[in-house]
């Protein structure tokens, strides 16, 4: 069985190791230039950790859960030339790797906060190596964890990354325009999370096309009108037009 | 106890019929203008239908579960002057009804396909209607479904209605335009199904504002031009940059 150790102590960090050690992947060791935070990942999981890149110790498979930008300087410090590096990142390309070793990438498609319990064995593991060979261990490693993980490539991992920012990022936005728009109403948010956690349901069992629902949907202008008269920030109401003209769009041919 | 009656054959009163009935509330009849849609809800639930409006029987409360525009039409149908009428639309005001009756709006915040198991206990309904009395026989009414009944006035229930485009509507066509993405990745849309019932789940725990990720977060503009670059349509090019700018702008003081 491989070996993995973990360079960074962030949000995917803590839910890789976890992960792992849940497992039973054998995890060698955490690294992190603040021990507290590599101190506080090792001790829960019973695992070694460091601050010293001195006292890096070999692994077969060294996991960069750093910051996209952090990858690079990170990626000079393994000095294992018979390991493989990864990295977890859907937006970096393999090549921003720079140290003399074999590498991929372990892109988990899911978003990390820390005190959230997740199912790990739900998260698609996006895999990408330079070698078949080590596409191969790299699958084997996400299936220890999870059901889903497959080989993909750089532009696909963009797309997959994009795709992400549509269906999570864009999503948590909306959200936070919902909770200004009940804010200004007088309601509870929380009365919208039966709704939220429907839509999010719904497709599951249907496409995002045919779960379609509201005004923009129907083209009911008289509502849309009436819509943009609430939202007072210009720029709110550009945006409302905008995704309201998407879905009319959407549906264009078919009215 | 108030007997309730429902007008309307599609998914909002499939499901109100269903709920009222799970909870021990006396359904008087179901009237469609196609008798195979009254009938199937009908035989469903064990109630009278009929299509024949000079067959409609007396109850205390007419539930309107009709389309917005079909609202003032299906008002018109009820000739019982001590009975109570209400409309369950966001969008349309209390005066939608013209009717010679008491008028209330009993409206369901959730999204209802018909083929989904909803948890009715769930669902927050938000009241209103002329006179206070009837009020809280409407608040009574949705207590004997749901945990969440509130009183509002229409000025609220139309930004409430907003919210929940903000939160249902458009998140599912950022949904569809996530699928889309996906498609063009050749990776399986189910593949971002976990990540988004986590973008789904998370806000129950913490704020949007607090949840928050991606690239606009952290305005990382190499990999926002990275994307930008990979969405051929200007009018989906149009939507990300908004989406990111005001992701941005959320956050813009606090950088």
């Amino acid at each position: 069985m491989q070996t993995v150790s973990i360079i960074g102590a962030g949000n995917v960090a803590f839910h890789l190791t976890k992960a792992f050690i849940q497992n039973k992947v054998q995890v060698q060791q955490i690294y992190n230039r603040t021990l507290t935070k590599a101190e506080k990942i090792g001790k829960l999981n019973n695992i070694k950790y460091t601050n010293e890149i001195s006292l890096l110790e070999k692994a077969d498979i060294f996991i960069l859960a750093v910051a996209d930008k952090a990858i690079e300087e990170a990626s000079l410090l393994i000095p294992f030339k018979d390991a493989m590096v990864v990295h977890v990142s859907g937006a970096m390309p393999l090549n921003t790797l720079k140290g003399n070793y074999r590498k991929g990438v372990f892109y988990p498609l899911q978003t990390f906060s820390v005190n959230r319990l997740l199912n790990y064995n739900e998260i698609p593991f996006l895999i990408e190596a330079e070698q078949a060979n080590d596409e191969q261990i790299l699958i084997d490693l996400a299936k220890q964890i999870s059901d889903k993980a497959a080989v993909i490539n750089s532009q696909q991992r963009a797309e997959i990354h994009l795709s992400a920012v549509w269906g999570c990022n864009f999503v948590n936005h909306l959200y936070y325009l919902a909770q200004q728009t009940a804010d200004e109403a007088g309601v509870p948010f929380e009365y919208l999370l039966p709704l939220i956690k429907e839509t999010a349901n719904k497709i599951n069992h249907l496409s995002p096309k045919e779960a379609q629902t509201g005004p923009a949907r129907r083209v009911d202008k008289v509502t849309i009108e009436k819509h943009l008269s609430l939202i007072k920030d210009t720029f709110y109401k550009d945006i409302y037009n905008k995704l309201s003209n998407s879905i009319i769009k959407t549906y264009n041919n078919e009215l």
